[in-house]
């Protein structure tokens, strides 16, 4: 990465990443007749070409942020960069525990009308290992065992997890998704903290 | 939905998705300055407000194709109309084994050059639910497991599943994701047949 990248103001990539997530949305959404879809695609293909004009990174990963901590740009699940990230804010209690609230529209869809199991997967991974991490000592995912109590419907979604119990570097972690109906699906998980 | 939409072309589908996809990847990994990102935003946007202008779904869920089977648009592992979907083609052996190639980008990081370790969840479920899916008589996930054996460098990857044995109406289905490398994550997931 150049040195001049780090002059982007944050709200700048927020922006657009913000923008690219509507359009995906849209993208799968839109009744538009074959004339408009088609005229639509050359414009997001300048848009794409423009972009590539500038140098290209492999991957993101974490950024040094202004205050000396880092950030993840790229992850999928929360980065500032990635238009897939819903993104999901986790917020962490004094206690270990850790809840976000979100919401899941067309893009993230399995069943029709409900969210894709993996997706569930991948949010209950994540709000996991967020249990788990410390400052600068980052836990990679052992085994993460997922189990569907009911379909999880695309929209409003929150999601929760806790340390269950620490045994060295091994981190036992658990944690649901839930609509207003109820819990829909339950994870426990093993972190391995590194370092 | 309307049916004017099924006049539109899936090439058309197929070609948006596939631009809209190139799109985030630029978007994610772009060192351009912030006055480009700003113009290419605002170009975004008056794309989204196009294809924002015609009728919207709430989501697509199956389709009917014109052979009559159904296929999934919606879908963000497989979708044809999902740039989320990398996407995902499950191919079938005889022996009720599926097996799957597919090239992951920046979209899909988690630890920085690496493949989110809820990814490999999400493309492990929609394997080991593919071998369990008849035709009409869908499967839905009970229990998954995923263990982590190495980390998931972002590139190609090679996804496999199969039939371990099945209950009645329960399918138990193991697979893996592989690098060149070898076997990086295994699962195991209990699978409900429908109907």
């Amino acid at each position: 990465m150049s040195a001049a990248d780090h002059h982007v103001p944050e709200e700048v990539y927020r922006g657009l990443t913000e923008s690219v997530r509507r359009l995906v949305d849209v993208t799968i959404r839109s009744e538009a007749d074959a004339a408009t879809l088609t005229a639509v695609r050359a414009t997001i293909d300048d848009a794409a070409e423009e972009l590539g004009r500038a140098p290209l990174a492999d991957y993101f990963g974490n950024q040094p942020a202004s205050d000396g901590s880092s950030r993840a740009w790229g992850n999928v699940v929360m980065g500032l960069r990635n238009p897939f990230a819903p993104p999901l804010i986790v917020h962490h209690g004094a206690d270990g525990h850790a809840w976000a609230d979100v919401v899941l529209g067309a893009a993230y869809e399995g069943p029709p009308g409900h969210v894709h199991g993996g997706i569930c997967a991948l949010l209950l991974d994540h709000m996991l290992g967020a249990t788990a991490h410390e400052p600068g000592r980052p836990a990679v995912t052992g085994t993460l065992t997922v189990r569907y109590e009911a379909g999880t419907p695309l929209g409003p979604l929150h999601a929760e997890a806790r340390i269950d119990r620490v045994e060295g570097r091994k981190v036992f972690a658990v944690g649901h998704l839930a609509t207003d109906a109820g819990v829909t699906v339950r994870a426990d998980g093993v972190f391995f903290r590194q370092g």
